[in-house]
């Protein structure tokens, strides 16, 4: 599988544009930051990791393309770059990415040009944490996956939600490098289809034997025997071990438990928020259209009514264990959670 | 709504064309017996109630059309028309529609006219019979199902599979028509989406308030509260109480389980077999282009693995009730099944 985002030699950035794919590989390749905050706007480039990872490249491109005589010039420069490359205001990656590097601008001694080559080599390191942290949610996994096992998959946490292997990726991925036989059975995610125009083809790339069900599938895919185990993704944690996720985790979930498969969540440190409570947690319910229409097609009456909550939320009790590039942690609880992450 | 199929006063058969829906209500009226049959086979006309009254009503034009002189003419023609109406092997309703006429022809005395008469009441007697099953469901359902409950179903068996009403669909639309205010929710039922393309079609076209959600969506919409209880139909059930129906019940069954709401099953008395073990039922695996493609377009990579299994098996200990013409099932075994059944 190739990189989601990449800086090259030619102090190009490339990635691929996820809005083609599956049924078209085609990559954008630009000097311009300008057009690295069109791509994350556009969806272009999407998934927290990977778009935190553009925000710094899209800054060391800002800092190429200034030709700043002075450090204030530069510092100008880079913090009007900063606010075009926020096009996604709930994406906390993306601020984080940019404060990151313009602290490295201003604390950086020298000449424009040395801050500029400081700020390139900070963009990549950027990348390479987020491949690090993929690699060692792998490696902490790999206590759980055996030899020859089959994962069940939801959405998209792979290779192309970060900048390398991925979450449920790297465990994935990791475990395949490993033991040569992992197989995985892919949920197609509806209403977005992650599963299926993304997972699949990431898999497929890498040689991993990959099949393609439909959500409804899962209870028969589980009595069947066909999985060993599930592994989700995140999009946050909280401090009790809820888990909020892509739709149709939780679902999952259940019927995990009903069979008696472990359900083990990969995600990052970056991902535990040990703040917010449960009953604080808003789910965000997004346009009905994403549910009427498939390839700008009509799939039901126009104007039906329909309920589109993005997220759903996957209580403890249901979930065996949560794999992190910190460590894993079975049967989470309150206090566990505290152990590794306060 | 309409009736799915019906035997008009000029001696035409009007029926809707189910490929064009939801966008398009379209309907065929013809007086050819071929034309039925075709529609039969291109499922312009579908489900298990429904292509039955369609063969009767196609061997009646027959009749119609043949100008026979003679009784023996006559049954030569409805013989070859037999024939040509049966373009759906597995389709017990076709055979066993188009058998009942022939007997009919048989046994009728007088002038060729006579019976061409007969079989024209005896096409509309089947097509009634049907509509009075449905209803039969939906007032024994009424023990169930209370004012302002809001149901859960998933794919079709409404009013479409059938000549009208539905055997779901009976259930919903009598205690709406005695209460008023009941509610629906249907899940898309990916890969065909019958629930997306039909139900909530159907459903609309009554004013009965109705939310599409997608497949993954369930455990969210139970964990929510937002329904009372599941209906869902059956393509058959077992002596044991196993209920086999569309892919995507058994999911919907466990997670119903999980969150302690009533989990019914609407069928007709023809659809229990009691005669089939559990362990001979074959599961029909169906195109993967089903899955792979939608309206058209490919959603996942073109040569992707998949699983398409069209059916699943929901075992009695998820049954909160079978609801069928002949009374309501509470709990089923197959004592109470024999006691019904044989």
């Amino acid at each position: 599988m190739f990189r989601t985002i990449e800086w090259l030699d030619d102090n190009t950035v490339r990635l691929v544009d996820q809005t083609k794919l599956p049924l078209k590989v085609e990559f954008i390749e630009t000097s311009s930051h300008e057009r690295i905050a069109e791509s994350i706007r556009t969806m272009e480039i999407r998934g927290a990791p990977a778009i935190g990872a553009a925000a710094a490249m899209g800054m060391a491109l800002a800092a190429l393309e200034s030709n700043a005589r002075t450090k204030d010039d530069l510092l100008d420069y880079l913090e009007k770059a900063a606010e075009t490359l926020n096009t996604r205001p709930t994406a906390v990656n993306l601020t984080w990415a940019t404060t990151r590097m313009l602290k490295v601008a201003r604390e950086t001694e020298g000449s424009p040009s040395a801050i500029v080559e400081r700020l390139i080599a900070e963009a990549k390191e950027i990348a390479e944490e987020d491949v690090q942290m993929c690699r060692r949610i792998g490696e902490n996994a790999l206590s759980l996956i055996r030899p020859g096992f089959t994962i069940q998959t939801i959405c998209n946490a792979g290779s192309l939600a970060t900048v390398h292997l991925g979450t449920v990726g790297g465990v994935v991925r990791v475990a395949h490098e490993r033991y040569g036989d992992i197989k995985v059975y892919a949920a197609e995610t509806r209403p977005r289809q992650q599963g299926a125009r993304l997972t699949v083809f990431e898999f497929m790339e890498d040689g991993i034997d990959t099949t393609l069900i439909t959500d409804g599938m899962i209870g028969t895919v589980f009595r069947e025997g066909r999985v060993d185990c599930c592994v989700v993704g995140a999009d946050r944690i909280l401090k009790t071990g809820h888990v909020i996720n892509k739709i149709g985790t939780y679902t999952m979930a259940i019927t995990a438990h009903y069979h008696g498969i472990p359900f083990y969540v990969a995600a990052p440190t970056s991902t535990v928020d040990m703040v917010t409570e449960l009953e604080d947690v808003v789910i965000e319910e997004r346009s009905p259209d994403e549910v009427r229409i498939i390839n700008g097609e009509y799939i039901t009456v126009p104007d039906a009514k329909v309920y589109n909550p993005a997220f759903d939320i996957t209580p403890p009790e249901l979930v065996t264990a949560i794999i992190t590039d910190r460590g894993v942690i079975e049967a989470p609880t309150e206090e566990k959670m505290r152990s590794i992450f306060s």
